[in-house]
């Protein structure tokens, strides 16, 4: 790879490699892109990225990401409070709400127990979780991790722990193709998972 | 595709997407890993997207991207100003450039004639490269354009341009590319390398 010899195009090429998916080349056509737009592209992609950063929080009930607290959805009085869907992190809750078949709540473990990576259960959501189902009205918790060993995994922490209380634990049927990942299942594909979901 | 019902999310996805080559996917991915890194990175990004468009201008002499003017390479006085390569965009001299075979210097047209795109010669620099040549001392212009149909119709038309000047027009060599295999050469390339072939 050629080095670039202007400074400030040089700096933005390595900030955007750093950007997933996005290597030397793609980010030098990034780049010239940008540098080819009107300054009131780079201006408006500037300026979103900074608002992404300050405006979008957690929030504090079941840790979507949000602008505000609680969150849409907690406070939807529409919603059933005794249905509680768990998953991994917002963009599958996302993909879960955007099939239109939950009328329940979510809880976001903000990823999965992964005691080689260093992610041991009280780094996630979990023991909010609990407290939500013990203090709450929740008769269901739908454990909607991914269908992988890491996800199978959590998911059967979270069951023992929750076996003392009074709550149904299901989890989506295995419609889901086993070792695939949740957010880019397809909407047929949720669909017949989420309305075939089994007791655990 | 759902939609993002997190406005600045949003907002960041749309502007992603107006990127080359940025799918739906792929900006929401991207617009993720903004969400997930620290703060400074997101500043960054930002920062130099804005420089970008700030610090880099076209020099005065060879059109050539640059944040000095004249630009590093035609106010470096080991050039050799009797050679001009003739190229349609900053990144073909930088592609040719990295090679450290030219010590001459360059010339940008900012793209090639395509009449049906409405691009007429005037919208290029093709004046200014001919009142470089006429006042200046150069003795060959190279048309590096690109071996197609608008980067031929284009260098023709150069061509015409400088024949009453007393100066040697030529092109980089056409053949087989190096590396390749001839039996998935095209007819141009092959064209090109039967009719212009060389003694061993």
């Amino acid at each position: 790879m050629k080095s670039e010899p202007i400074a400030s195009l040089r700096a933005l090429k390595e900030q955007f490699q750093k950007l997933p998916g996005i290597g030397p080349r793609s980010a030098e056509r990034l780049a010239f892109h940008v540098l080819r737009e009107p300054v009131e592209y780079a201006e408006k992609l500037s300026r979103a990225i900074l608002e992404v950063k300050t405006k979008v929080v957690h929030c504090n009930t079941c840790f979507n990401l949000t602008e505000t607290n609680p969150c849409a959805i907690c406070s939807d009085p529409g919603r059933d409070p005794s249905e509680l869907w768990v998953v991994e992190q917002p963009q599958d809750l996302m993909t879960i709400e955007a099939t239109g078949l939950v009328r329940g709540l979510y809880h976001v473990l903000m990823g999965h127990i992964a005691p080689l990576e260093g992610v041991e259960p009280g780094d996630l959501t979990i023991n909010a979780l609990v407290d939500r189902v013990r203090s709450g009205c929740v008769r269901e918790v739908v454990l909607a991790l991914n269908p992988t060993l890491d996800g199978d995994g959590t998911a059967l922490h979270i069951q023992s722990l929750l076996s003392d209380l009074e709550v149904r634990v299901t989890r989506p049927a295995r419609g889901l193709a086993v070792g695939s990942q949740l957010e880019y299942a397809t909407v047929g594909m949720l669909e017949a998972a989420i309305r075939g979901r089994e007791q655990m």
